[in-house]
């Protein structure tokens, strides 16, 4: 069984002297928004400064002046923001940034980054760029390119771990896996035991986290069956201290570490990621935003061989 | 502009007791094959053992048993080997072979390996595995499953090089580069001076050369143009010599090595990788044909920061 875990994500920041996203707009919205990528809303969690929603592919995050929207598998991210543009309207849009990660399975998806930045800019100018090598991890980011500047202070860091060991594999994808277990295996109550947690268990497996605490974020999406595992963390706080527990936790073959506005990647880097790993990728790039996006691919070398892996001929899905 | 470089390749071994793909088959079939997949003949040399032509997309080599196909771009290859089957009758066919290796731009292909075989499944019963992981360099394999097994001796080696470096894309991007240049860039009067060559330079730059002396057959690919480069280069004689070199002057910052029924591979690359370079991926299968497959993936660590590369929003082939 496959599932594309790699998320597309939007971020869009409104002009708040004109609307409050949390204020002005109903959940109904937000249901019809996500219904416009065939995506669906179970289940919620709010505080003063922020309502996490979790959807039946990955996250939605709404503060006054923004939103932002993970999706995964099949769905086609761009369409919900091309309804918010619709019906909100332009004016009152201050920055639109779309991104979009590498795939597992990119023959298998409904479009390409290219077809959802040329959907886009019927819109939005902008600028786009590719952060890591073709051939291996890389992000697409497009952003309004308009006189909008990032606040440097709003930082946000990605952490990307593929192929997970056997061993995390087995145990996340273990039947009947129950929520705690996840949450106690990822030690999430020692590192967010004070965020407000929404969570979810699919079935046959998968879990998807969304944690919130005054304006923090934190989600966590798991993907874990084997060949094709992957497990994205994103927080608007600095995730050196989780990625380093992840990393011990989950063990993967490869990760990528993405972060925008922090000064100092090379030092956080260098803080947690143990020697075993090897730097294969690394891209700085200052957008005309503001933004300063760092991206960084590292590896685990391989010195056994490992069998080949069979490849189901007879199975429906041919991705694999 | 992008080209997919990357191969598909079929081989095909017949029953010589009642066919001979050298005495028994004019040329008028190959054309006719190679049409099969929107590829076109472009010149063709031969001696007793081995009539090797030049295609508009990569190279066919024709033995007395057997044929390999090699074509790149967006060719469905899979389309002349049904020709084949279709013209030549299974009553004739020994050993069918199908590989695939993972593209840069795999949802600008017209299928999958899942939908090639699948296709192929009308025909022939066989086996198929990948090595490499998912997210990285890998290759498909598929092989027919039935009493046929393939001589140890038959060896085959591929070299794939991507990325190669800034000043060897440059170089192979001149503008009216000659091929006279290109094989001395590539040292080939060195590597193979006493082979017979026949290739091409393609407009506005690429590159593809057969060579063949007696039994043996060469043949190199250039995909040069930066971010999606690729070099392939495949031979039935022992590659570390040709690789070694070509990592010298190619200096890619990844390559595969992928080898048929040499028994001795870890030492082969032991032999000639420098120690700059890092294994990502090892696999290893004894297939029920009997061919022992091997396939490695090596990456040059990166510690410095690149830019991102801009994205061409509004060029027409959004795939970049």
């Amino acid at each position: 069984m496959f599932f594309e875990g790699s998320e597309k994500k939007a971020e869009i920041v409104v002009n708040t002297t004109k609307i409050s996203l949390l204020d002005h707009i109903e959940d109904e919205f937000w249901v019809a928004l996500v219904q416009c990528c065939n995506a669906q809303i179970l289940s919620s969690v709010k505080n003063e400064h922020c309502k996490a929603f979790l959807l039946s592919e990955s996250s939605l995050f709404v503060w006054h002046d923004r939103f932002v929207i993970l999706t995964c598998g099949n769905t086609r991210l761009v369409h919900s923001v091309e309804f918010f543009i619709q019906q909100i309207g332009m004016d009152k849009i201050q920055q639109v940034t779309y991104q979009r990660k590498n795939e597992y399975f990119a023959h298998a998806q409904p479009s390409s980054f290219g077809d959802d930045i040329k959907l886009l800019g019927q819109y939005v100018a902008g600028k786009a760029y590719r952060f890591g090598e073709l051939d291996s991890h890389h992000n697409y980011i497009f952003h309004q390119d308009n006189n909008f500047r990032v606040n440097n202070l709003d930082k946000i860091y990605e952490f990307l771990a593929y192929q997970i060991s056997a061993e995390a594999s087995e145990k996340l994808t273990t039947a009947g896996l129950k929520s705690a277990e996840i949450r106690q295996f990822l030690q999430l109550d020692q590192l967010i035991g004070d965020f407000l947690l929404d969570d979810f268990v699919f079935d046959p497996f998968g879990y998807s986290v969304n944690a919130i605490k005054g304006k923090y974020y934190l989600t966590i999406h798991v993907t874990p069956q084997a060949n094709s595992s992957y497990v994205s963390v994103e927080s608007n706080m600095n995730l050196s201290e989780l990625s380093e527990r992840f990393l011990a936790v989950l063990a993967p073959k490869s990760f990528d570490l993405l972060s925008f506005n922090d000064f100092d990647f090379v030092n956080l880097m260098a803080g947690f990621i143990p020697t075993s790993y090897v730097s294969k990728s690394r891209v700085s790039e200052r957008l005309s935003n503001n933004n300063l996006v760092c991206f960084a691919n590292y590896i685990l070398p391989q010195q056994d061989f490992v069998k080949a892996k069979a490849f189901d001929i007879a199975g429906e899905n041919h991705a694999l």
